[in-house]
């Protein structure tokens, strides 16, 4: 019989558990399910609610309950319809009658709350760390290829030469925000509602900030209906999330395009791309099409929790049972993927060649144009002047470059014997030495930085 | 090995491998899997690739397979990636090097296309029989009410008198739209991509059209391209689904607000609600607050495939592997879901007499006003007077109906002494004898439209 | 004062206003409402709710109200809270008290739901004449390219060789699959609610199908709570679009790709593609990728009117309010997309040059392990040969096709002096010769089937 | 002729344009268009790109537009494709050729990225307030009601006691969070990309930190890259507007459902409630049911932009245009919501004597468990005993509070005579005295918290 059956004249239906229990999914929480309660035992006896004896007492059962789940001899019986039930069940075979008075002040609804946000505090920490390894490799990789010369594309149309180091580095800054939004997901995670009872708080007057302090929480909640049914910190971590997912996605797709022949930019490590059963000269780039493909799986997570906590009456409602397997599999997603991601980059062989040879003269027409404005002509008719002057190459079958000065000086007298100089295309990207451009001198200069990001992110995480 | 290595130096890694294996959910495709290989083995053998000899070495190898599988003893071994690897490896190990024979012609990208329809058409059957028990159980319930007289609610508020039957059989329709739409769907499943390929069709002129007879298809894919990466009928079932969830979502809304104490107008069989942990006293409808809360995750999986497929280049890419999870959870979701509802309807309370208690005069002032229509006023002017006559009722303190006739004729001279009429709820419900309308008379009438629905729909789907 | 303030003290605050009122955007439908109001006036008249002589009146007064809105003359006033209230206000203006008889036993809860219906036919009707002229020109422009052989591809690798028809006919079914569920969900809009009343059906028996007869609707509502809130025809025609909308989303992303300059398979006009404000050599698919973008925004529609729904109590409540703007500009945004794409398709420059020297051995891979399945070998030993084979030819810096004979026997004594023969693309492409494949006579065949499914399709939907 | 059209051979199609045009909605951002001008026109003075004067000119010239705007007399030209070219192109008009200086250096790519920056950091600040303003008001209003009884539901089940103070104020934490994420996101929208040009960078070598810092930007991008294509803040701001919307959707269905007569805990003013235009009785907490579903719309424009940015290559891609719609209406979505939710909070009118009369004997089950608790009773047990009582005293017909103390001692001898004082609401909400609890006290406090919170808060974003 369930924990409530007291005033229930009939059992439950079975379909009815089938639908309703919870533990083929929040088994996983056991570990902090226990944590949480060995830390509300200690409270309550503070509280003078149970003596220190039972308090000892039901600790030390806790520890065996763990001890039976972390080596694989836990039990689940048939009634266990969510963990916390199983946890109290085996409990109370183990102490006796004891193991009842844990429940005493707690609810349901603030327990499973506060076992919820330790596990999703674990997992942020996790996937932070992950997202550091990527940030790491991306680096050393930026690192090799800072004179590696290749088009940067806008519209996927070649647009104008850059470098690899500085298409790499893009996916840093991306990665930087994610953890930024996942440290400050964290810290709203950090909030302990233990002590919020069923909705209308605590009885007993536990001591509800060191409990609170006990289980490593950073802050506690500030009203008990809000306390049981806040699950922001749950859309908060799916939308970080999903918004991380997103910037893979567009790693993917860079990866996937460069590395079709006709590119041949990038080269996956075999041990990192699969072939076909029918094809066998086939390398696709299989992980990161998931990588881009898992991008809509972690929106369709978040999509679907923020409906469901959608026009819910306050407090606690049964829909929020719905709160945990989207972001169980979102962190599960997640852990899969950035693994792969980072042994893809650490092994990804840039090919020089390749990109050196897709750059093409029309990647330079901004800076031709950008000439005539270093000679006073304003921009705009310097743009059109060059649009005029590709067209004429274009027509002509010939190369940009290959355009006879006195053909330029059609167009424009400016034109002088040095626009030679213009087709130089290290020369272009070592004129953008501006923040954030794709000069060497400006990319070591990124990295730095970069680094120096992640120094002062990794002490801002340490001291919350 | 997987089945593609044999052009690879390297083996693949384990991150990898865990990333992107299926096998740990597309095993419960197995019995389409061998069916569809069965199929494929006659298909190839009439196409004279194989001898018969070796086709029914393979139809009996591949039969041991299922039965293997549907006895629990099949044994997954590590390099099986996905279900077809899986089949494949074990019937080879069971017929021998003829088992390799059986891929002739045929990739993974059309026979998971293959393997991933005859799972969902048979899945729509299943989804389709449980909403038409849901219905019956509408229909049965609605039967036993049709005088039943309770409020009819516009924005929460009490509008006008209906009868529980109507309210109850305005659900039958929501559910008759969604078979329908789920039948629609299933007319496009049924179109059987066997043949396509990888991408470029089968060059052994296998039967396509004999070949999806054979697997029940009612069609065959008339583009290669389209036959391997097709996965609307997967968006098309989850939409449907989604729709369908919205509308238990509704009912669920309107169940836990009527069985709200304040209103008391329904009461939850005690096997079809729950308890509290801590409040002894609580009769929850759980279920109910369940499938309100499933609404948004069966919308958050139509988003997440739709955005999978977003921006896809043509034919199969690795990202398809996502279409299945989140259709596997939907079909499960709702096969979950419906029991219960259906049992809840079935053993629904309805208490009669909280409902009539719940109508107030007020709900008549829409026909008062229609009274001073067929009065001969324009219903705006009557309207406008009705409006009057409930602030008078109000600022005294008194019902609508206990206003004297002359404090009535202030407002109007058209009322007159048989507006006393006006005051009956039966009757009120009795002259909307509108198609659709809530009169019981209407409601026979509706619930006989909704048997023949049923029949209608069982001929036609039959059909198919 | 709006319609309902006869039982109100106090005026509306200005900002409430602000956020109710959906004139702005409901104006749109003003044709729609007097087009119904016109025909409920003949319904109340056949009713003898008002005389033959005030519904003349009333109909004469809206066919007024209407040429002013035809003539852009209609002054909007600062009352009219949406267009309902505008016309009937307007009316009322023109033919004096009587048009207050025009509401009666009307509510806008069904007078709405109508005119949205009303609204919705007529673009569903439209887009699928958009679609219709899309599937034309792909037709058209496949029937150029039977023989343009083009690498296909798998996970954007290069797989086998296919024609530039295959490829633009693969989107002809995917377009097809649209038309059809467009039509379904048609089929399901054109349900009249007109005679639901507020919630509780029409107390003056006016005849309902009559009624939806004069609207052109096929069927009529058969619950009239159903009725005032069923916005199944919105979510169901914003899925129908979404997924049109993925269809040309992935469509868009070949395109992008395809006029890449590495790839250079096609070129498009000049009218359908734009430059770059810095780089004048620049020819940006923009059109595509809004396309590939705007899917985004479709699916984002559909979920948001989703999740509006979801969770909703019976009937109408003023959440559905927020049913049309979504919708209105899907609507909007697939008329302004389909013409350019259309257009697009149209002037499309196929480069067969590119698209052959794109075509490399290893694309005849898998022809080479059906060459040796031909001569008795397993197709599972076959490929894992030609992956050897592969590989040998990879390491020497060869082609395939360049592997001396006595090197492809030492794989297998299979390979005969005839596997010269494989190397043939055109050959390979004619072989896939099934219902489906690239060969130009299943593609000619496809066309056909593909013309066979447009005349079909346009006698259903005649029919409706 | 549009900015790039010196390449091309022929005008731009009109349907294109209608597709692609912006100007329809980007307009709103001139003020920032100009603003930007206006600094990039110095910064490009100082790096010697334009002399002195040069600058002056443009800054006078954009300064009239600025004014022309601000003043309606602006005219759009049908070449004005969006804000940015229908600003230069007038500044040409006005100060002539030397207006074709502007953009040297800088593309729409960088300039449409920092304008939009700008706008969006405008009305983050905007809703900022308005969340404020609604704190406020909770703030007010609780403070009337620290003793005012209500039940506490969950599951919309009545469950323990409470106070309509605590009720308020838990709605403030919501809002509480939802400050701090806008904060968040509006940190990480404060980074400058003014300078990365179409995606190189600036080749001018502008000082792009001065540049930011005169515009009120917090920090600089560091890779012109992800400069260019970093949408992360919309995605950001949509999803803490998303968020708070799920947040109102459930004040709003309290409101809805208290609103509701069999409740009738609260009263709308009647400027805050619309009427029905057939029920002249109704009050609709119209208002309420709009924040429920603009929930849903806020949540469609999150999915939907998130969908766009899914699997785009890097930098700049025309899908990014897909941008600033859903933007512009969430924040004009929630700039019409929040004035009336203030609103509405501020007059609402609270019905003490209601929630007094909703408060049965079963809210005290749990005090009632908690006695014997006290007595010694392990909670579990004293949870098992008072389920018996409950259905006993229901099985009687009697309250919970009636049962004689004999009874209650034949189910468990711990039962004294001072059970009675158990049945006191005051009392039981007294002992709920822990942080965030109920009692009157611990609500006094929780209201100190948050108006600290407040403080501090407007500290914090003084700061940045």
């Amino acid at each position: 019989m369930p924990l409530w059956g007291g005033a229930f004249a009939e059992p439950t239906d079975n379909d009815l558990k089938a639908l309703n229990d919870s533990i083929s999914f929040d088994q996983r929480m056991y570990a902090e399910d226990i944590t949480g309660s060995i830390a509300y035992a200690k409270a309550i006896a503070r509280a003078k609610v149970i003596s220190i004896e039972e308090a000892d007492q039901i600790v030390a059962g806790l520890q065996q309950v763990l001890a039976e789940f972390e080596s694989g001899n836990f039990q689940l019986q048939p009634g266990d319809e969510d963990i916390h039930t199983a946890v109290e069940r085996r409990l109370t075979e183990i102490v006796g009658p004891v193991g009842g008075k844990l429940h005493t002040g707690r609810s349901r609804n603030d327990q499973v709350a506060t076992d919820f946000r330790l596990w999703v505090l674990a997992h942020q920490t996790k996937v932070d760390a992950l997202l550091e390894a990527l940030q790491t490799v991306i680096i050393e990789k930026a690192e090799h290829h800072l004179h590696t010369l290749m088009p940067g594309y806008t519209h996927l149309q070649p647009a104008q030469p850059i470098t690899a180091a500085h298409w790499l580095m893009s996916f840093f800054w991306m990665l930087a925000r994610d953890r930024d939004r996942l440290a400050d997901a964290q810290r709203r995670t950090s909030v302990s509602p233990l002590g919020s009872g069923a909705l209308a708080g605590n009885p007993f007057n536990v001591d509800r900030a060191t409990l609170a302090a006990d289980l490593g929480f950073a802050d506690v909640s500030q009203n008990s209906l809000d306390g049981v049914s806040d699950r922001d910190f749950v859309a908060e971590s799916l939308f970080a999330l999903a918004l991380m997912g997103t910037h893979l996605s567009r790693l993917a797709e860079d990866i996937i395009i460069y590395s079709n022949p006709l590119f041949g930019y990038i080269t996956l490590n075999d041990r990192y791309s699969t072939g076909s059963s029918i094809m066998p000269q086939k390398r696709n780039a299989d992980p990161m099409e998931l990588a881009r493909g898992k991008a809509g799986r972690l929106i369709g997570h978040l999509t679907g929790l923020m409906t469901t906590l959608k026009g819910l009456p306050s407090t606690y409602n049964k829909d929020l049972q719905e709160d945990k397997e989207a972001i169980f599999d979102a962190f599960d997603t997640v852990g899969k993927l950035l693994p792969v991601t980072i042994a893809i980059i650490r092994t990804l062989q840039i090919n020089p060649g390749k990109m050196r040879a897709a750059l093409g003269d029309e990647l330079l027409a901004t800076d031709l144009a950008e000439y005539l404005v270093r000679k006073g002509l304003p921009f705009r008719q310097g743009h059109h002047v060059v649009g005029q002057a590709v067209r004429m190459a274009s027509n002509q079958g010939i190369k940009l470059s290959a355009l006879p000065l006195e053909s330029l000086r059609e167009l424009s007298p400016l034109f002088e014997p040095d626009v030679v100089e213009v087709f130089d295309f290290a020369a272009s990207v070592a004129r953008r030495r501006v923040i954030g451009g794709p000069a060497p001198e400006a990319v070591t200069t990124q990295i730095e930085q970069a680094k120096a990001w992640m120094q002062a992110h990794a002490r801002q995480t340490a001291q919350t």
